[in-house]
């Protein structure tokens, strides 16, 4: 990796929060339900051995002198040369893994410890498991390898103010030392070597002669000052805690789930220190669990920091003693988005499928609604049928019932209407919950609702059945008049525009082979013969639109000719469905298959669907790329359709690195849109776990 | 008034929320709880008369487009000129006064209602009185006089996202519709012609063609649009509201006193609006009550800018069931900083005077402590005696039992104990509040704190009795051989050191005058003549400093020169505790009268204690004046020691009302530490209200 100083999340899982932390300067630090980084500073650091001075690791930025704000006529004080200073980079190295991050310079060690861990199912778990699983704070250590040195050194860990409300304190409780802010931010410890301390700057904290100072209030910086004895090695540990008690959300009133546990923060954090053993075990299991020998580094790498992202997303909410599992979308903070819940439905599935239960039944229930249909530039309405918002609501607002907060009417691309796309998307995921879990008494209650969902697919091709090819050809009546889009909102009319799009059309392929396969399984063989009409309609339109240049242009029938990669990502259902042999090029698909094969091989060619650097390009037609998407695609032209890795993936996947780890964008995590290798929006973004399927190859 | 175009808190009573105004840009906005201005968008406007396009006052900035976000290879699209101006300052009137503000611009008037009323005591009033003081929510109206005009117009109101934790909302509850943040920020109206609407800015939100769209949620503005029918004058009217309903504090755990009486914001908005008419007839009746004839225009403004911006600092807490009532600090957010306590004490013994109570009550039992005193240079320590904290915590966090936020050791200047100074605040407030109100049986419960009080003060003077001279003479041990301050922290040691200080030593005066009083009245013979030879010790020390050039330096007997006006601050608790008889020049302290007067006349010369603009300056060797101070010095000059207000301050003033409204600084409502005429800290200020001593000039 060319630079290690990017941020990464450590997050608890579902607390909506993360202590970001690894690019240089006030770039982040401990924040909650954010858009981004804390952009707070944060203190780790040690004096030097030969004592009266201080280095830390460079995540602060030197601030002006708070304290003239309360003495405006006061000098500046020429700040004594080398008494705080910062490691250089070339110094640092960085220990970045699934479930730790670790940063070493000289003598000092400091490392996060964030769970990746199945949340078990609410319903039917032992509390205390669940407890574990879901308290919110990260686990820190501190190590500082003073041995040969005669003298005792000061080290220490601590933070900036992240939030005007409430200011900065010291939070001791019983034997645990702490500070923070308010009662929503927090570091705690039990080593009696810590000492909370307030004060404008770190250095002004060092630099008391009188700890009795400590106690001041006044400034935003509070640290933790750590006496590290003479010649010893010494470790501290930490819980680095989040806490919001109260309403969580409006439009639905809920609180955090850890609620029903933890009563306040400091409860939070002497419950992470009294379990810290345990939770740090379970991290070094899991980063032995991720760390699999047959993926490449790059890959590793992708993996984990996606999943890092997707927690700090993460909110595990209560509403009426229920649970309720929202993903927020990353800086846009869209709630359960329904077309990123169908990519992050591998992980959920993988890690705790009753989540994806919750966000479907949350879904039907709220966020369902019914339309019509017309054919474009037509005002006669056809019947539509059941379908689904794009998301619940944004910033901790739900939307009201049946809307969401992103869908206007009377557009043709960005923010209209997603009906058929999330039709779709809801589909799969239900399949595949269903198929995974073996969830008969699920499968059941929601069988009606597949038909409707079947029925209303059928209507979005064609009103006349005879008339059906398996695409969609019909918008809904939502958009009055306009046209509906699919999740690639952002991109050009090659993956935008939903009707007549072979990415979608691929998509509906599979959600018909999906409800055939589940209708047969559920005595329904009527409708099992139905949709496998529509799906062998639907490979036979997309495959029927191969051109002499050996690729299906994006959207058929309509003077389109851009080439895109996602005409290959419906195949994923079949595969996660074990329909595998509706993938397989001399199954009944055949030809289908044969087509996208070669609609791959063509489309793979620098200038067309591949960067100049290497990296893939999701549609000849525009410079906007996603990762989470090229993850998902990667898997699929891999695993599914059996293109070599070394050929296809790796030199790309050394370029989605360098997207992820540029020296100025990598302030945003992971992230998903890179326009031309500049990571440029779906910033801090929770999609990217589609690299969980990458744990199959 | 050179410059309209400044900022001006309008808050409701004790919510520490201020809906902030005046100053062109992003600054203002709803704010709660903040060390200034909200710094958002508020959008104030209407169609014109031709139909199309949108004119609105200057209190927004213009943004990038927020879409783009969403839309990364999205084209600028270019904006249509004069599609969405602002009024030019030039166009713009504005009525400022203590409980309305307004700005008119051709045919739009809007107006905002912020209450000044008398708090009743919560133990003994009617709750719905209480109830309707503090409901946390100003009014508003906005007329337009669409006279004349064939066209329907659309007007509109609302604002954009102050914090990102909650996203901006359309608000409805059954007849009432309205904008607003998450469940803090909102504004209301019953109007039927008033249609929620949010969305990127209020150019997307007005050049909507399909009013669905307005259910739109991702961007930062929410409007209230307002239908105009033809050819009438139309007033809306709103309640903008702040709720902040749970844990309001920590350290010591409170909430809002408000939220007994409502549950959330919906029921604020509500309740408001219902006794909307009510809350502006007494709005109209303050302002008359506050216009008083015989204040100059100067005077007036500042009495009225002062006052909004302390109700905007007030924060009235309930904690195990009993109101507790906090005044911020301003910026500097430090919680019923006694030392503004003394100084806003006028003002709340006019009109709530069980706030006084509260206040000394809450930093008995809390904020006091016990001491030892030294001289300086030595380690002898000899009896102390009780004195009180700085603070109570600051930014919303209480600091622990008997310390402050704000008091470090081993300093001599800014930061250090003010112990003296506080105990001298404390004793006088507590001799005002007993002698206005009649209290008796608080002045019974309180004799003996009132006893320790004068016995500490006189251990402060000298240990031996026969060599005590009235002053103060020895600092706390707190400080640990560094020396204690006043709450002129700011300033140099001409009035930021205590010992020896002739405005510290003219409040202790005025203690003594004030105790003498209290134990002779309390049958405490001998307590109420040791008073009264304290008081004349003092006075005679004092005195006995005029040099031969007609003034007393400021710090007497240590090798000082300083020319300060606070020399007479002391003087206006005799006045207040209705013992006017000592500030008579043939009085018993006549000499000392006399003396004080000769010494403001001699320093109030320009270059001594007057400005080149003719502004008042607290000390001939320091630029930073403060406006609190000087309000409270003229009122004494002119009321008690008689000199004229034509001579001596209506030149003053016209540079104080300058230093205010300030085009850059006046960003910041009213202020207090003015350094050369620039707003330079203790902004966003409550101690102003001292000018409410004019209202008996």
């Amino acid at each position: 990796m060319k630079n290690i100083m990017f941020n990464a999340n450590h997050s608890p899982i579902g607390a909506y929060a993360s202590f970001t932390l690894g690019f240089p300067g006030a770039a982040g630090g401990p924040g909650m339900e954010r858009r981004g980084p804390a952009d707070t500073n944060v203190y780790i650091g040690v004096e030097r051995r030969e004592g009266g001075s201080y280095e830390s690791f460079p995540f602060f930025k030197n601030e002006d002198d708070e304290s003239k704000q309360y003495d405006v006529e006061k000098e500046d004080t020429q700040e004594q040369e080398g008494y705080f200073d910062q490691f250089p980079a070339s110094e640092i190295e960085r220990d970045f893994r699934v479930s730790s991050d670790s940063w070493k310079a000289r003598d000092i060690t400091f490392t996060l410890y964030n769970q990746v861990e199945s949340i078990p199912d609410p319903k039917f778990c032992d509390e205390e498991c669940l407890k574990e699983v879901i308290v919110p704070a990260v686990l820190a250590e501190l190590t500082i390898d003073n041995r040969g040195c005669p003298n005792g050194r000061k080290a220490f860990f601590g933070f900036n103010e992240v939030e005007e409300r409430y200011g900065m304190r010291p939070l001791s409780s019983g034997k645990m030392h702490g500070v923070g802010q308010g009662g929503n931010l927090a570091v705690f410890t039990l080593d009696q070597d810590a000492h909370p301390a307030g004060g404008f700057c770190p250095e002004c904290i060092l630099g008391e002669e009188d700890r009795d100072n400590w106690n001041f209030r006044l400034g935003k910086t509070a640290l933790l000052v750590l006496d590290v004895p003479e010649d010893t090695k010494k470790t501290f540990r930490f819980a680095v805690c989040f806490y919001h008690g109260t309403q969580a959300t409006y439009g639905i009133d809920t609180k955090y789930y850890y609620t029903r546990y933890f009563r306040n923060i400091e409860e939070v954090g002497s419950y992470a220190l009294y379990v810290f053993d345990r939770i740090v075990e379970k991290c070094r299991e899991a980063n032995l669990r991720f760390d699999k020998e047959s993926l490449t580094p790059e890959q590793r790498f992708m993996l984990w920091h996606s999943i890092k992202s997707y927690y700090n997303s993460s909110q595990f909410l209560i509403k009426d003693g229920e649970p309720l599992w929202i993903i927020n979308e990353g800086e846009f903070r869209m709630m359960n988005t329904m077309d990123l819940t169908v990519d992050q439905l591998f992980f959920e599935m993988k890690m705790n499928p009753w989540t994806v239960r919750n966000e479907l039944d949350f879904y039907l229930r709220n966020y369902s609604y019914e339309d019509k249909v017309r054919f474009p530039g037509s005002d006669t309405e056809y019947e539509g049928g059941i379908s689904f918002c794009h998301d619940c609501g944004v910033a901790n607002v739900f939307a009201p019932e049946g809307r969401s907060a992103y869908e206007k009417c009377r557009l043709t691309d960005c923010f209209s209407y997603m009906s058929h796309e999330q039709l779709v998307n809801w589909t799969c995921c239900a399949l595949v919950y269903i198929k995974q879990t073996g969830d008969q008494s699920w499968s059941d209650s929601r069988k009606e609702t597949l038909k409707s969902c079947f029925a209303s697919m059928v209507n979005r091709d064609h009103p006349d059945q005879h008339k059906r090819n398996g695409v969609m050809g019909l918008d809904s009546t939502q958009t009055k008049g306009g046209a509906e889009i699919t999740t690639y909102d952002s991109l050009d009319v090659s993956l935008g525009q939903a009707r007549n799009n072979i990415y979608l059309a691929g998509k509906c392929w599979a959600a018909y082979v999906g409800l055939k396969d589940y209708f047969e399984t559920n005595r329904e063989a009527g409708l099992a013969k139905q949709s496998a009409l529509q799906a062998q309609r639907c490979a036979e339109t997309i495959r029927s639109h191969m051109t002499e240049g050996g690729y299906i242009p994006a959207v058929m029938d309509e003077d389109n000719d851009s080439k895109i990669i996602p005409a290959i990502e419906g195949l994923i259902f079949p595969y996660v469905l074990d329909l595998k042999e509706a993938c397989r090029e001399d199954g009944i698909y055949g030809a289908y298959i044969r087509a996208l094969k070669k609609h791959f091989e063509t489309v793979m060619q620098k200038g067309v669907c591949i960067f100049s650097d290497g990296g893939w390009k999701l549609s000849s037609t525009s410079n906007n790329s996603w990762l989470s998407k090229i993850y998902l695609s990667e898997f699929i032209a891999g695993k599914i359709l059996g293109f070599d890795r070394k050929t296809y993936m790796e030199e790309a996947d050394r370029a989605h690195v360098d997207w992820l780890t540029h020296p100025e964008h990598s302030y945003w995590c992971w992230s998903d849109q890179i326009v031309s290798g500049i990571i440029s929006a779906s910033k801090y973004y929770p999609r990217g776990v589609t690299s969980i399927l990458w744990m199959e190859e």
